[in-house]
């Protein structure tokens, strides 16, 4: 049932052989990698405009916009610039983890996947937020209905994720490439109506009035403004923590994939973003400013709820990314012994099924406890992605230091500056956003770095006491007595009572008395039944089955020098899973109690019911 | 940690040779079996009252009253003197159960039983909340938190319950005198302040007017008065269903106790229903009638609390009736192969745990989905009483009739009289509640009739395939093989390859190939390490262990004549039992999977890490 299930769900297993044929090209890479950080533009231009007028600068929210995008716009195009160098060192996916590690060393690279997993998981919840956001936002939907939608919307990416990455590339090339078409639509409509001076529905651009470039507490706003708007950075790594999901000649294939991406990103984010200004569009509770920008543009109908829609779907299946991405990050951790061993492995449709359940889990609790509130959970958002970044870029400049390969001093410049930049940006957005939350990140990093270790000095402890011994092999003197317990002799006791004889000579039955007058009808059947066997009768003043079982068990291991006793256990099985549930089930509780004790083994001989 | 809990909250268990010690003698035999049908007297008033109330003789209410409780003393009466027969002739505890059983066949003993089962259910819920009500009157306790108090009250009189029988019998004396005293108190100044003509806080006794006592229409409305104050008798049955529980001398005991308590039971409920009508009290939606009269007899001080508070515990210990008989019928219902062989198991301390907790459960089920409304369960109530009450009956005029006792004409008339009266009640009951949802339980009787077969039906096949051959023991041919699962091999591994050799000359060590690396591995220390045991390889394609494993035991089975395989699965078991939850357990899925294949043995070796 649960595998028939499975299968309709998940699709039939994939052989390992086929791994290669799982792979992606430029186009379905930009589908699937690049969703993250274009979709970003959904929900970066209401964080600058409601940072902008929540200040003491409201009257000039419009104006102030444009500076603020076009700093973030030039901090993509730094950020774009130093990935393509990690793409290029680190054909086998770089990713802020890998690259750390191998060349800054353990507590850096922890730092960095830490803030990674983190990211991922607010990477779901913020889209599916957001993107729940834009179907409100077209009124069609009721807000009450919310935080369910998102969860659902969670749940369904999970399953098309267990399917498998390359039937996700194909499920992801045609929204992205509608969200794309309809970008390009709402902007060159948008700008023509601005510069035609006749727009249909659009207000004219009027001027914001005279503004003091000079005065320095506008500063203060700008970092504000610009701390929120980082936003719209999240998710730009996401092809090089991937380069291994590219076909062959992977980082030629990531790199033009990493360009195109940080092209369109930045044309959509500073589109948007002059349209709001040119609308004079403001922040509102209840419709996003994408929303309001399509609807000043457009007027409603078609074209707006195109925009709408093809941008939910697009924030939906941005989400996707991070679940490509997580299993993976947690995989290299598992696999150096820094998170759970099951982590590691592959699911029967090759992918990481247990990181893919694990990250929708944790998504759906975020969504949950902040109500599925874009805004609220912006804050901790931004803050993972940036240590991230610096991290990285810091891990290339050491990476160029050491290995001083063609154009190393160009490449050592590029990271360098790099590392500065998104330096400078992570202290300035954990200083700017450190109330409004994102100071649980600050608390939840480190206690993932002691959870990496914890985990690791547990896996060390294990293995050095399973490591084989250096004195080589010799045999263990093994002494054998088997008990086999017996409650009432039916046909299902023979097999057991056989079987015991089989594996030892030393065999000895034994039955808890809670009753005297079963112990009677037992004593009678013995003599024919018992198989040879002798019988011992333990009391139970108590009713308990299980104490004096363990007594007798410790006074037989007691009788023989290097003895194991083996329990055996007869049962019989029903057919139907539900029968069992008329029987006692004393053995369950047996065999819980003999797990913990040493040199015990227990066996159980099942008799089979026919119907 | 659990088992400290446990033996905190229940106490330390008690030897089977303590049982004798646990009996009851007449005192405190009245506390414990008589607190059910004691404390119907705080709602079988009320409902009279309700009746009548919205009748189109709402205006004679008082009057009324009055010659309707006059019937149900009488029937009171009645019940109590068939059930002195049952007494005598089933000096081991009777009940409609047992009763039916030994006379009327299984048909009438299942309906009898079915009918107990529910009504205990119902005691429990209906005396809770009728408890609550009473605190609620007071005006002491919100009404807001009465469901949460009704879930509270019943958990608690479970772990009384779970503790044992002897200490419920100490714990129930205080409260049911102190309830008789109040009660003395209340119906003694209540009377004397009605006939001394000058009461202080009372009302006087008004003429109610003329009545036409020929009018015919009047019957009806008795009628229904009278199939809602029968909720009066639930729970005399109690005492003749728990004779066992006497000392012994048992039936001259248990018969002064039912006497006693016919007498107390008929002069409380008479004394309050004519005490609501000398004080001209009418039913109230969040005032219990017993606290209308209390509060018109003391006008509110200690008698009227002492009254509210001490019927309050009355109520909530009547539970308690419910859950001695509850388990007891059940158990007997198990022994008889009819209800599932759990029920039939004493505790450590000498109750029946299951049928203590099952009872629990099912009455905080009921209790929520009635929200505590005691006069919305009452229609439920009752029913099922008066169905044992009949067959009960029924069954002892049929043992009258076979046995020929001396004075068997006496009984057969009191138990004939008996049971023709309460099959009448039965009738009038089942109709007048039928709507109101009297319905519930006779769709719940029917669907338990069949439970019961079906788990008899299941046991009979179970017990027929386990029984042994009629032709004689003759031994089992076992060709034996076994199987020792390995993914790498490290110090757990070599005890379960040791332990392999000591139980057949046949062994094969089978490793699943996941990953070539690890394969190749294993093999550079199979020499060494194998104990000399051939190792077996299995290809996986698609990652799955249990998949090869099962086809190659398959074919091993194939390949032997008589063959039985023993699959042995090291597993190491690490200290904290959490640190498990980083090691795969493929081995619960391999044994899940296995115990569903007839011919397969699965015996776990264990290595205890130390650390």
């Amino acid at each position: 049932m649960y595998k028939k299930l499975k299968r309709l769900l998940i699709g039939a297993p994939i052989s390992s052989v086929h791994a290669e044929h799982q792979k992606l090209n430029v186009p379905l890479g930009l589908a699937v990698f690049s969703a993250d950080a274009l979709s970003s533009t959904a929900y970066a231009t209401d964080e600058i405009l409601i940072a902008l007028a929540g200040s003491s600068y409201a009257a000039y929210t419009g104006l102030l916009s444009l500076p603020v995008a076009i700093a973030i716009t030039a901090l993509i195009a730094l950020v774009v610039i130093s990935y393509r160098q990690i793409i290029k060192a680190y054909p086998e996916g770089g990713g802020a983890y890998i690259v750390a590690k191998e060349n800054l060393g353990t507590l850096p690279s922890h730092i960095a996947a830490a803030a990674l997993l983190i990211d991922y998981v607010l990477t779901v919840a913020v889209s599916i937020s957001s993107g729940v956001a834009q179907l409100t936002s077209t009124g069609l939907v009721p807000t009450v209905h919310a935080v369910s939608m998102c969860v659902g919307f969670t749940v369904f990416i999970m399953m098309v994720n267990l399917r498998g990455v390359k039937e996700s590339g194909m499920a992801f090339a045609i929204p992205a490439y509608t969200f794309l078409a309809s970008m390009a639509i709402l902007i060159g409509t948008g700008l023509f109506q601005l510069f035609s001076g006749a727009p249909a529905n659009a207000h004219v651009i009027q001027s914001s009035g005279a503004f003091n470039w000079a005065d320095l507490g506008f500063l203060m706003i700008f970092f504000k403004a610009f701390s929120h708007g980082c936003a719209g950075l999240t998710g730009i790594e996401a092809v090089s923590n991937g380069v291994k999901a590219f076909k062959e000649n992977r980082p030629a294939r990531a790199n033009v994939t990493m360009t195109l991406m940080g092209l369109l990103l930045g044309t959509i984010f500073l589109g948007l973003t002059y349209l709001a200004f040119g609308f004079h569009i403001l922040p509102k509770g209840d419709e996003t400013v994408l929303s309001q920008v399509s609807r000043a543009v457009f007027g409603g109908g078609f074209c707006y709820y195109l925009v709408q829609f093809s941008t939910t779907i697009m924030l939906i299946l941005a989400a996707n990314t991070a679940y490509a991405d997580f299993p993976r990050v947690s995989s290299m951790l598992a696999t150096d012994g820094f998170l759970p061993r099951q982590l590691m492995s592959l699911g029967d449709r090759l992918v990481f099924n247990n990181g893919i359940s694990v990250l929708c889990f944790l998504a759906i609790l975020l969504i949950v406890m902040f109500h599925g509130d874009t805004h609220a959970l912006i804050p901790l958002y931004a803050v993972g992605v940036f240590i991230c970044f610096t991290t990285s870029q810091l891990g290339m400049v050491m990476h160029h230091w050491r290995l001083r390969e063609e154009h190393w001093q160009t490449g050592i410049f590029i990271n360098g500056l790099g590392a500065v930049v998104t330096a400078l940006v992570t202290i300035i957005l954990g200083v700017e956003k450190f109330m409004e939350g994102a100071w649980i990140v600050m608390l939840i990093i480190p206690s993932l770095l002691m959870l990496f270790n914890a985990i690791r000095k547990h896996y060390d402890k294990v293995n050095a006491q399973l490591a084989l011994p250096q004195d080589g092999y010799c045999p263990l003197a093994i002494d054998h007595t088997v008990l086999v317990l017996v409650s009432t002799l039916h046909r299902g006791t023979i097999p057991a009572l056989e079987y015991a004889k089989t594996i030892s000579d030393r065999v000895e039955a034994v039955h808890i008395e809670l009753n005297p007058e079963s112990t009677r009808r037992l004593r009678a059947t013995w003599e024919e039944w018992g198989c040879g066997i002798a019988l011992t009768i333990l009391k139970s003043p108590y009713r308990s089955i299980t104490e004096p079982l363990m007594e007798y068990v410790d006074e037989v291991e007691d009788r023989y020098e290097h003895d194991l006793v083996t329990i055996i256990v007869p049962e019989f099985v029903t057919r139907k899973w539900w029968h069992n549930m008329l029987h006692n089930q004393t053995s369950i509780v047996i065999k819980a109690l003999l797990r913990n004790r040493p040199g015990k083994v227990v066996t159980t001989v099942r008799y089979h019911l026919e119907e």
